[in-house]
């Protein structure tokens, strides 16, 4: 397999915790990766891992669009670039989440008959493998068409990222009559309830879902515009930190709760994002995992894992075959 | 104070759990309560308690439009009526959350001026005051002038039911820039931007805020659409369900985890949505509170507490006194 492409620059602990993670991920995972960024802040970190120099970094904080233009040497940028020139077989991100999309759709381009890609996260669900939740964020306003592309992307993903035969899809909505939500949800929902909506997918439309089934093992993949989707999981996100923070608050001052704290770590770490690997963008013409901008070297070495896991699946050519047939 | 129309028949727990709950709210808060049901249904319950007959029942999943149109003499419809005709104080009901909107919406009307009421829902913060989120799911779509209204009323809403001078209002979206978000979004930021839009509802407006805010005390008063906020409010409920489950299945079975359990009790008491006294639909022309589905006498209790509490501030003139100048 060709090495990864890791951004080496982006995120808030760049260089030093990607860097290690890198270093960790080879070790454990055995897969070559190209470190790609300054070298002079590189050097000292490096040790035996390759170096593909890019000379300019994009903030965490910079505009997207105008950023990916005028950064040509930028360390996304030239990511991107290896992948589409076959020198990577993916490419691995902690940085500025809409300048890495920008740079695998301006770089890679869209899988043919792809009308939109769209970012794929991973809901931690106890007991049982994540929900697909699609789109995340990349597209704010979307077209019903488009959603049932989602739908169909997130099928194969979940089949090959998850191992789910026949993966479960639902449409969040506020209601599970198929009368209930927007425009938009309406319409989608005929769409995904057509025969053969999802039949090339192998997959099964289960109807609208609400917000409440994120986090059960009832369905696989959840399909919604970017706008809801990452009001979704942020607020997922920020819920789960407000209760993790009163937790161990209340556990911390309290004497023998050290049992009691450590029967709670293992679920700390099932929705612990380190261990989800990351985000996906599904649609572009190569594997591009996005980790999230705190991303530590443990979260690196997952981000890693997942992205050889999908290209030694062959995740972008069954995407392919799906959207063709589609 | 009039009474407060309590509807005996609605909710997953009702009339048993409902009539206990006006028992206990008679003792413990001296308000007066008038039971609004069937008669036989009631007769073994109500003890001391007025009854005002209503023959039919709006079942939970029933279609709240033309329920309402059709059961004339349901205890949500004949509810309603005795605000409208100064015979009660305020409304309350655990029952069919869409048939309650339309009932207080067709029988007391709205406010003037009001363009469209809107669901507003209290979302626990761990040690601080619940960030109001609003719209909750009244309305799927919105225009911009309904979501400044929002703004409006939520701030009356947090200072007469919280005691916050100066509500902080934050607008959800994906992302703290103004360029950020649907067209919706972007549009109602720049009405809520303009100098004098809260001026007259005394509240500041501090931006786009995200998911993660929602549980913090970073903001007092969250707008956005039905849709979207329904969405939100689902996905943190669905969220604060697992992670219980989880806790307590891991706590449970462990030796001498009795003192963590105890704990972690009062944290779950913070998020126990029995405790909040349920959402009100802001904008008609009288109090009606919306608890929960499966209300405990315990959540009737704190309805009726709401109620009673905003009944004696005059909320409904300070709402209708801010969107007449609003």
């Amino acid at each position: 397999m060709l090495p990864v492409a890791l951004d080496a620059m982006g995120g808030d602990n760049a260089p030093g915790a990607i860097v290690e993670g890198a270093h960790r991920a080879v070790a454990e995972l055995g897969v070559g990766i190209t470190l790609v960024g300054r070298p002079e802040a590189l050097a000292d970190l490096k040790g035996d891992l390759e170096v593909f120099a890019a000379s300019q970094v994009i903030a965490m904080d910079a505009d997207p669009a105008s950023s990916v233009r005028t950064m040509k040497d930028s360390s996304l940028v030239r990511s991107a670039e290896l992948v589409r020139d076959g020198a990577a077989s993916a490419m691995v991100s902690a940085g500025n989440t809409g300048a890495t999309m920008a740079s695998a759709l301006l770089r890679m381009g869209r899988i043919k008959g792809v009308a939109r890609p769209a970012i794929a996260t991973p809901i931690p669900v106890f007991g049982s493998t994540p929900t697909i939740l699609l789109d995340a964020g990349a597209n704010s306003e979307c077209q019903p068409q488009w959603l049932v592309q989602f739908a169909q992307m997130g099928a194969v993903y979940a089949r090959e990222r998850y191992g789910i035969v026949e993966p479960r899809v639902g449409l969040l909505s506020i209601g599970e009559e198929k009368s209930k939500g927007s425009p938009l949800v309406k319409e989608t929902h005929e769409l995904l309830a057509a025969d053969n909506a999802l039949a090339g997918a192998g997959a099964k439309f289960i109807g609208n879902v609400e917000g409440r089934d994120l986090m059960t093992p009832e369905v696989d993949v959840v399909v919604t515009d970017g706008f809801t989707g990452n009001v979704a999981l942020k607020t997922l996100e920020g819920g789960m930190k407000a209760i993790a923070t009163a937790i161990f608050g209340a556990l911390g001052g309290l004497e023998g709760a050290d049992d009691a704290v450590g029967a709670l770590l293992p679920l700390y770490a099932e929705v612990d994002p380190d261990n989800h690997g990351g985000a996906m963008l599904l649609g572009v013409n190569g594997v591009c995992i996005i980790s999230h901008g705190s991303s530590s070297a443990t979260a690196v070495v997952n981000a890693v894992r997942v992205a050889r896991d999908l290209v030694e699946a062959g995740l972008v050519d069954h995407l392919r075959a799906v959207v063709a047939s589609g």
